[in-house]
């Protein structure tokens, strides 16, 4: 496989630099928490790395541990403020992997009994919806 | 959401006992890599921290971080062994998250252009490929 170079027009890219807007949760140095515009539950966030990387194939040791910290934040926070049951954590690496934008993201579903994830359909969520979920968790991380 | 305590009697509890057969992978201090007996896709394996934790809820930080190593260098192999165009890798937490087995462990599945994720139907794979794909990704990691 080829390692493609990182390509600093993708979506997240654009977000961090405050080209596009997002409903953002969570910031520290290393790492930004956002919701995902087409999301597979309530709730569903990204975690994504500040430094460039496209995803697990060269993102760096200090990088994905500074994401994973943040996802296990987020997992708790996401069961504090939903009241969710669980979660599941996804990362896609390269379109045969599932990956869409490359800059790395790791995906934290809220999950709840019963519930099952929705089909990736590509719809958007509306906004007003997305920025209800994103005050409940902030609301979580004080 | 309760935070059950963790049970040394699931399955990759028994198998770093010894007490039921495996496929390893890899090895190390903190981690062990083996491959999924229900995989969703040829090479699908599974990253384990040594030290007792039920998921994403109770993991320490250090487990995590290794688990994290251990996870971006088999996703490296795969793509060597099989010659893989991508990954898949996945984490779930509590029934609702879809685990079934309550020690944490990270999925990483080989992706392969045009090669939709396997439906999880619970049937085991046959032994053989198992230890036929399980030898290929040691023979890549040396």
């Amino acid at each position: 496989m080829p390692a493609p170079a990182y390509d600093d027009q993708n979506v997240f890219a654009k977000i961090m630099r405050g080209e596009l807007p997002s409903h953002k949760v969570y910031e520290d140095d290393k790492t930004l928490a956002i919701m995902d515009i087409m999301p597979r539950g309530d709730g569903h966030l990204l975690v994504i790395p500040k430094a460039p990387s496209r995803n697990i194939f060269d993102i760096s040791a200090e990088d994905l541990n500074a994401v994973m910290a943040t996802v296990q934040k987020m997992a708790h926070a996401v069961v504090q403020a939903f009241g969710a049951d669980g979660t599941t954590i996804q990362q896609f690496s390269e379109p045969a992997g599932g990956q869409v934008v490359f800059h790395t993201h790791v995906h934290v579903i809220p999950r709840f009994e019963g519930v099952p994830l929705r089909p990736h359909t590509g719809d958007m969520a509306d906004n007003d919806s997305l920025a209800r979920h994103a005050e409940k968790i902030r609301a979580v991380l004080g």
